[in-house]
């Protein structure tokens, strides 16, 4: 069994790496860019292969399904590269292919805000996939980089789920027929993500996860929600947990450079913080209510945990 | 029998593939950055991707020393991919591992000018190998790339010479003590270049191979003394050919954007073009001119067309 945490935004330090490491996950992907330019996010990159290097008894940096299978045999946690921006791009069609050589897998292709490759749920309106952004899907499809449209807006989204040739990924929100908030996905985009063969990573994140952020097993009903509503291939996990991040962190990702005022990002709503998921070690809560919530048998609990990510990632992947 | 040009810095196209195919040149080493900066640099590795695939009948980007052996067999010409500067860093360590993996695999320290690495051949103080500059050589060391040492400033060679923990290389430069040139190479570099296992690619460039340029007879006697000098392990061809450059490629060699000054470059020398090697097709004449010099055994000549260069990538380059 393979456990997969399909986004975290956490800044991680040996100690996350050794919380990873206990909970037994497979596998994570991280946050490298949510602004940053390409020159900044090679900064980030250079930085993963240190830490790489550096706690290499307890992750690996993966390029391949194939790697995430080793490390776990391995007992190590797999780095799965990520940005949740088309930033790092700088407008240039090649350097998706470059990234990728710089061992860059998952890209989401609007952070909060409009940019040259389409529309973000928190705009008034949403320019669809652009021009651009049509080329760069294309690219991501051939090089063999997951696209990400987790802060995507709607119409952008589904332009962007039927121009793939790949399957894509929603890596971490809700449903919104679940829980009503912007960066949730209403049915006709969850629908079309799952017609394609993409997976939704349902986030543990209070602000989206409203109710059901509650407790393990509110969550876990969530899950079976969303399961009723795309079918068991089609859901797994995306935490968006953000350990040991601190108010100029949260700054950086609500205002970037684009703005001078307050901007709540995900926290319009007003749900408490949850306490049973903050760190990797709470897993365990997860798989527990899962077990213990009736709905699912062990071979579905095993595609929500990492199966269902796994499927996706060697289809998408390439060496 | 390898053939191998240790450097050019042609404005390569389909046509000039096909001379390097026709000519059975199995690797070259090119040229994708003379002041370009990280970004830049990558805009032109990116062009090499395109090309690569557009022309993947005649070329084929090459990463390791058995890709240019495989590339051989199959009769296809190995780009080898260089740039003539450090400026691709952006005075970045990190930069140097992720530039690796996007491709590049020869590195000259400094072009014409003083940089952040060391002194170049062209500047009245030569700082020698910096404290950046010691780590850079280091990085390259520790994970696979060529040091070039072309331009580099004479006290800057020896300190880098001395700092590498592999073997390096002078891609396109000739002995001074044969024709006196500010880019040519006094004894005291050259026989520790040699100490340390390096190779040294000797250029048919008119202003830098005077009146050794004059023939493809003068060539191979240039070659025949320069391996009296430092020994026929240490001795390849690097021509410094430019096919396919105007005006307007010239005034960027010469005068980047740090000066509005006329400069003249290596056309310092008054030396006519020669007219024996204006294109790979005529490697011939080389080729022919070692074998009737007298001077070199059949095992001989296959070390300077391409033996050595080989020994020196299959110690250094690492996939």
């Amino acid at each position: 069994m393979l456990l997969i945490d399909g986004l975290e935004c956490s800044n991680y330090n040996r100690e996350i790496f050794r919380e990873l490491h206990d909970a037994k996950v497979s596998a994570v992907t991280i946050t490298a860019a949510f602004w940053e330019d390409a020159l900044e996010t090679m900064d980030e990159l250079g930085r993963w292969n240190d830490r790489a290097r550096n706690n290499a008894d307890l992750i690996t940096i993966a390029r391949t399904a194939e790697d995430i299978e080793s490390a776990a045999a391995g007992g190590r946690t797999a780095v799965i590269l990520g940005v949740q921006n088309s930033t790092p791009l700088n407008d240039r069609l090649r350097f998706v292919e470059l990234f990728h050589r710089m061992g860059l897998r998952v890209m989401q292709l609007t952070y909060n805000n409009q940019n040259a490759v389409g529309g973000s749920c928190y705009e008034p309106e949403d320019s669809g996939l652009t021009r651009f952004g049509r080329e760069v899907v294309h690219e991501m499809n051939r090089v063999g980089m997951l696209v990400d449209l987790s802060h995507v807006g709607n119409r952008t989204s589904l332009e962007a789920i039927h121009a793939s040739e790949s399957p894509v990924a929603i890596t971490h929100a809700n449903p919104a027929s679940l829980v009503e908030h912007p960066r949730n996905k209403p049915d006709d985009v969850l629908k079309a993500l799952a017609d394609a063969g993409g997976v939704l990573g349902l986030a543990t994140y209070n602000n989206i996860a409203g109710d059901y952020a509650t407790s393990p097993q509110a969550w876990a009903d969530m899950v079976a929600r969303t399961v009723d509503l795309i079918g068991i291939d089609h859901v797994g996990i995306g935490t968006d947990l953000g350990q040991n991040s601190g108010d100029g962190d949260l700054d950086w990702m609500r205002r970037g450079r684009w703005t001078r005022d307050a901007q709540p990002g995900a926290a319009l709503s007003n749900v408490p913080e949850q306490d049973w998921f903050r760190s990797p070690t709470h897993f365990e809560a997860i798989t527990s209510a899962l077990r213990d919530h009736g709905r699912f048998e062990e071979k579905d609990i095993d595609a929500i945990l990492g199966g269902n990510w796994m499927r996706l990632y060697r289809g998408v992947f390439k060496p």
